[in-house]
């Protein structure tokens, strides 16, 4: 294993030599060059021998042949020839190579043969090695985007963001994380497809990403963890200053199975696992969807909220809907959150607005008075509620319609920022004003999701995640 | 309590009047009669004392005054109007009404003494009420369609199907489920908003729809069964024949209490409900969520699929993902499902199409067969395992992209024909894709998911269903 700063060779290379270009387009080594012509901002270099030129470029007939050693090298040629690669990287003193190409450890006993032999190469020359199997990576800052899908503008589609995405698992699942980054579904810092991570492995990567100042939060998505203890123990330093949701499959006995012989290493026992990522503050998800959503919870708000105590789990629903009130309410204590049971003078303030026929209680049943005060009365209920020293967070529930477009979003935002509470929100009602909703909120730090349980859960997450960062902080009470 | 026919005056009546018909554009007075005009053959009359004429249309200044009493009326007038319409409505034979208006129980002790006077006029004129505070029905075939909200066209848009709804709650959470049905998520028969129930509740809806021969399933939205053992007789005769999926909150006490201030009626001890769901075979599920996505599975197939065996439960994974496939078996345990272990003779079939190194299992891998012999291998790989006596339901995990023009989606339906046993898909990957193979799918009657959980749910739907059906038909083995 190499020191951390190993990677910023990766993440931030000066030039990139791309091995396995070719002028045909629909291929990854096409893509590779197009993409990183467009959005790199230093030299790149096409390396194949049956070209003079792609795209404009000179392309070298090998990697020596470039007049100055590249700083980085991304190699899509057929398994075969990666050790060959290898070598006349190594020759040429480039000492990070990301090989994308299929063909190893994940096709059977003669693969991973081929994966010995790759490493045996990379050691002599003192070559770290990302993949193989694998899309490589993306940082926002400084910019480089490794996937061989072609990605038009892709730098200028990017917008940089604090969220770390780390997929282990071949192309395919990393290809679907990759189009949600591209999707524009969460603003990332950097996303990372580690494959088969023949050397350069989830917890190097980890690592990486905690010392990093631009991700504030990280989603990882793995299928085997080999260096466990290694891996808890980059966790613990995270917790309560970076939020760390882990997906790994296997918790099944079946799953585990499944895993064993997908992945060719040992899952371990998920009664283990399970006890120690809770112990190392990790938030564990069990489906994509869910990771995909607390990456876009965090992507949103990556800060700790404040609490009104250590224990700090009470919750406030904020509703349009009496029934979608009652459904939040199950699901939240589903979830293991309180309904906070809101103070006398929040009762008293609310019973103001409050038509006179309608007591006020949690969930917070607001129609009646907005059919009285018009959207407005969002604002001023959430004001009333965010003042609740009993109150940790808070769910609007929102029917979309284009009465939307009077909606106080400005008030909303900055009552939520004041408070420095946890406010979220779940949409229904007219999918056509979703998106408008969903963007004016994000503005101002606010997740919408339209699935009541993810919501639910994402608010969960910011809790756990703001009570371990106010333990870590000492418990004390907060400015 | 009349009997079940009178309902058909509200799904299938002759002419209908608008009272509260307005000119005034974005009333619901106003898109009553426009999408009434558009889209229901019978006549139309429009019901207000300051015009003469709407929309083309005469206008009366009462019921009593259209020389022949319409069949149904639709009522949208301030609650207090209410008494005095349906007295009208009394007079001139009327004996179908929707009251459409808020402002009754909803809104506390007055809104309930104005219900009371309602029923009194409606049982002294012999008038069935639907309503009050409610969107109404939609009906297929034949067509009306009853929300306040204006549709254009909704009649071309919303095609004919199996799928009954029946939505309690105020407008917005019905209005939710409205916005479904017109957005096209699922294919309907009726869809019903019943409001405060106060004279036709949900069981007597229920009855209808388990009685219409162009339902085949039904999803419900429900805050509160007052008639708990006439609800179940219905629920019993539905069992094996219909699909029933009940979303009922109030399962934790918090959420018990918040029903009972919403809807001001008790909705029982859960474990009570929840036992005598369960054992008249409703499938019940937590969240909005769930229920369209239940609703979904049986939209597109109604019918009960073929059994290995009484008990039969047993599910293949069919997966280009190593990691989905991980991923799929862990919520597939955790709902229940037993992963089949799958014949020798299948895993012998499945050797011959497999690379050598890859011994077959479930899940199924076949992303290297699929590079070997392109996507004619999903098909391939389903016939093999839809022939395994152990097998009972599959999910096949894709991953969209331009690709899937290739895909065998003709030989993938026939073969879910031929064999009777239940096939849904999960997709991810590219999402300009989904939408396309989506429709390709459902043409072949297999629904398609974008989240995991939601798909292996519907599996777990679809053979609870089938199970039932098959017990019903007496346990014996099937053509």
């Amino acid at each position: 294993m190499g020191n951390t700063s190993d990677l910023d060779r990766f993440f931030a290379p000066h030039s990139v030599a791309v091995v396995g270009a070719t002028v045909r387009r629909e291929k990854g080594g096409y893509n590779l060059v197009a993409n990183l012509l467009e959005s790199f901002s230093g030299p790149v270099y096409p390396v194949n021998p049956n070209y003079q030129e792609i795209l404009g470029v000179r392309c070298y007939s090998s990697v020596s042949e470039i007049p100055e050693p590249p700083e980085l090298a991304v190699v899509f040629v057929p398994a075969r020839a990666v050790p060959g690669v290898l070598e006349d990287c190594g020759r040429a003193g480039v000492k990070a190579v990301v090989v994308e190409s299929g063909g190893f450890a994940e096709v059977g006993p003669e693969g991973r043969r081929l994966e010995e032999t790759c490493l045996e190469v990379a050691r002599r020359f003192g070559i770290r090695v990302w993949g193989p199997n694998c899309t490589g990576l993306v940082n926002t800052d400084p910019f480089i985007f490794t996937p061989f899908m072609r990605a038009p503008n892709v730098h200028r589609r990017l917008e940089p963001g604090s969220l770390g995405i780390i997929a282990q698992s071949g192309m395919l699942a990393a290809g679907f994380m990759m189009q949600y980054v591209v999707s524009g579904f969460f603003k990332v810092s950097k996303a990372c497809a580690i494959g088969n991570k023949m050397d350069i492995d989830e917890v190097e990567v980890l690592q990486y990403l905690e010392d990093d100042p631009k991700t504030r939060s990280v989603v990882a998505y793995l299928e085997s963890v080999e260096r466990g203890r290694d891996f808890l123990e980059v966790a613990r330093k995270m917790r309560g200053r970076k939020p760390l949701v882990v997906l790994k499959g296997g918790r099944h006995p079946e799953a585990a199975k499944a895993a064993l012989s997908h992945t060719a290493s040992l899952a371990g026992s998920d009664e283990v696992v399970d006890g120690a990522l809770k112990q190392a503050g990790v938030i564990r998800v069990h489906d994509f969807h869910d990771l995909m959503n607390l990456g876009k919870a965090f992507s949103v708000h990556p800060e700790p909220f404040r609490l009104t105590s250590p224990g700090g789990n009470g919750v406030a629903l904020i509703t349009v809907t009496g029934g979608g009130g009652v459904v939040a309410t199950d699901l939240a204590r589903d979830a293991g959150l309180d309904l906070a049971r809101l103070e006398r003078a929040t009762l008293e303030r609310l019973a103001a607005i409050f038509p006179e026929w309608m007591p006020p209680s949690n969930p917070v049943d607001i129609w009646p008075t907005v059919e009285r005060r018009g959207l407005e009365a969002f604002a001023e209920t959430l004001q009333v509620v965010l003042a609740d020293e009993r109150v940790d967070g808070v769910i609007l529930l929102t029917f979309a319609s284009r009465a939307l477009e009077a909606f106080p979003f400005q008030r909303i935002g900055e009552l939520a920022r004041k408070s420095g509470k946890a406010l979220l929100s779940w949409v229904f009602g007219d999918v056509r004003f979703f998106g408008e909703y969903e963007a004016r909120m994000r503005e101002h730090s606010i997740p919408v999701y339209t699935d009541l349980r993810s919501c639910v859960l994402a608010l969960r997450a910011y809790l756990q995640f703001s009570r371990e960062a106010r333990s870590a902080a000492g418990g004390g009470p907060e400015a």
